[in-house]
């Protein structure tokens, strides 16, 4: 085949910090797909994209270029709108666990096709697997049943949306060159624009959890991805999300989806339904249907309900006990007083090395496994008394575990609130 | 083996703009060398090193971990001092044929590992292969006993002399990242100290047929390399040289050879002679002799006997007819006037086109393909005079060099001189 453009060319194009071209770009995505780039040419891009931008048109060629590598999907033969979630990712987020049935409960569609987590973030995928016979794997006829049926479905994203990013995707995690908001922005917008959805919800998590730690690039991406949904015909919104802290009081697989399961019965942490309510408000509006209150569907059982009729049609059994850790560790405080910083970082790293989490694709996670919080900042608590539990299969796994919460939390004497006690989680809406 | 990095946290260290450690440097050339750091990681570090640059100390230590990659060379053995010269690439560049047997003899010893052409620019290995006989591939000991004997060797460098730089700059060649000064600099300067001699003088060449087309760049280049070579203990200057028209009136390999033998016969085009006595002058002042005059030498046909002794040493029969190309083609004034720019850039790609040169590695060139020049800026030509002639083996050949040559020079009404006439050849010196 006789090619349009040479890579070298392209690559130089970028880092003479010019323009790239509609056709350089639709060049350069499908030429990698077909292996006529070669990685390292590939990489060279991805670096000089990292550090010399694109351009709001740039982005969005990129990110059709990646959708034109593989299959769309069509949600227009259901008969509800759908709306679905993406969250950047953070610590204690299982935030899709009762949104999903939630918003199916008010009468929107929610095809959530998620991943599995990597690093000290967890997986939506690994926690609902904690769930003994649920299957992450759905053919898209099952899908499509489950959504007309159920309303919900989570699930495995297939291998057929946007292959292009899939593969790009590898290569960012092994160049250093993730941390490329034009990248993050297309790689996330690609598949969900292929997914269909009629509307779109972004929570862009800010923090030291999450993986944006400035509030200023948080809203540089959040902007880039409403922009970008927007103008693909995705009604899109994005909210801006605190990630300081854990959220709720338990980061792990089968303790998120117990924590995640009391918010559905109407009890649960006041930040886990405050940002689950916040979420669904906006995918309902997003859908047409502003004027629904998912509070109802909480406090009357509806999404509840759902939950089960979701987890049963993917071959889980909602009423099954779920898997706890073989061993424990009670982490106390020294001295008595506030707790007046709990870093969802610390956190996070603790339970990816006590086995909730992976250090790479396809290792296994353990479903017991994670940190339950026995206080938040804000909270009083008593010299001795428990601040957290330490959860694992493998008790060697403690000591690394506690390694990383060393520094993590701090204790102050005085009386509890002020200053320490969080206020709303959402910082900032954006759409 | 437990690495001490990991090849993305190094490449983010120079991504946000951080100095590389000496550790980490000295790790990422070592492990690339032994295919632990992957092609693609490397071709991102290179492009955040391209837009992100290097300190001084990071240049001299990757310089020196790619010295350590490989085998070092030693001349202390010799019964006379060593210098070396290296151009940075031109168009007409035959300067290494008169100045290695002009200096040899002089009493300095001149071990000229030199390197085939690719590109625009010529080799100087393939213009001395276009002498019948001449062999490129000596071992080191038959190098030794040459330079002990007639004073003077051009042959091919072998692999063992800084491997790393060889692979990197094949990596560097096709994503982009040829264009970085620290690179640039580090990878002749690697070689020519692993080759160990005792004084280095180099040509840096500026304008269109040059690799960098601003005198600023050519400037921070040569400035570089004559700190990194100071350092290293090797008595090193550096001319920057014009590059905007070929050098002298031949661009090609036999041709070239026999605008050499003009020269260390007395004649030559006055460029080709000031140039290969002010290179001459620096390599005999940098190895100690700074009293010698290169002139005489020239005058009194000692450097053209040295020049007979090193082409038949190396197997070459310097009283051999050499090969011309089997077609020609005159270019000719359209209007009479004088010829007020003769572009070097066009030239170059014309006697590429014209078999000269190659555009991949290991492909053939033709030993009598080239350009040859009736006129130089500043001439007088009459109307439908030659300017130059183009020779090839290949007439389909000619059209492709024909195009190359669109737009290269100017002919305008008017008499011959003024300011058309080039001044002096060397632009500056540093060191």
């Amino acid at each position: 085949m006789n090619e349009p453009f040479d890579a070298p060319h392209v690559i130089a194009t970028k880092r003479d910090r010019k323009r790239l071209s509609d056709e350089q770009i639709d060049w350069v995505i499908d030429a990698y797909t077909r292996h006529v780039v070669a990685p390292e040419q590939m990489s060279a891009l991805a670096m000089a994209i990292l550090l010399n931008g694109m351009d709001h048109d740039e982005i969005a060629r990129w990110t059709h270029a990646m959708i034109a590598s593989g299959e769309r999907m069509d949600f227009s033969g259901l008969s509800r709108p759908t709306a679905d979630k993406h969250s950047t990712g953070g610590v204690g987020d299982k935030i899709t666990l009762p949104l999903a049935p939630l918003v199916a409960a008010c009468g929107v569609a929610v095809p959530q096709l998620s991943g599995r987590g990597l690093g000290h973030t967890g997986g939506t995928l690994d926690k609902l697997e904690s769930i003994p016979g649920w299957n992450a794997s759905l053919s898209i006829d099952a899908m499509m049943a489950q959504l007309d049926d159920v309303g919900a479905v989570i699930c495995a994203a297939g291998s057929g949306l946007a292959p292009a990013d899939k593969k790009l995707y590898a290569l960012r995690d092994v160049t250093g060159t993730v941390e490329a908001i034009p990248l993050i922005a297309s790689s996330i917008m690609s598949k969900k624009i292929a997914e269909g959805t009629d509307a779109l919800v972004l929570d862009v998590k800010v923090g030291s959890g999450a993986f944006m730690k400035s509030e200023t690039d948080a809203r540089e991406l959040a902007e880039t991805m409403v922009v970008l949904g927007t103008d693909a015909g995705v009604n899109t919104v994005a909210l801006l999300t605190d990630m300081s802290t854990p959220l709720g009081r338990t980061a792990g697989n089968a303790i998120e989806v117990a924590e995640s399961v009391e918010v559905l019965a109407g009890g649960g942490p006041s930040d886990v339904v405050e940002l689950t309510l916040a979420l669904a408000r906006e995918m309902l509006a997003a859908a047409g249907k502003p004027d629904v209150d998912p509070a109802d569907a909480l406090a009357d059982g509806r999404a509840m309900d759902v939950w089960r009729r979701m987890i049963a049609a993917q071959g889980g059994d909602p009423d099954a006990a779920l898997p706890e850790g073989r061993e424990s560790h009670v982490v106390t405080a020294s001295s008595g007083g506030t707790l007046t910083r709990l870093d969802a970082f610390g956190v996070g790293v603790a339970a990816w090395r006590l086995g909730a989490g992976r250090a790479r694709p396809g290792e296994d996670v353990q479903a017991g496994a994670g940190v339950v919080l026995h206080a938040k900042p804000g909270d009083a608590v008593a010299a001795g008394a428990p601040l957290m539990t330490l959860h694992t299969d493998e008790p060697a796994r403690f000591e690394r575990a506690m390694e990383a919460l060393d520094g993590a939390f701090d204790v102050e004497p005085g009386g509890p609130g002020g200053d320490h006690v969080a206020g709303s989680i959402v910082l900032d809406r954006i759409g």
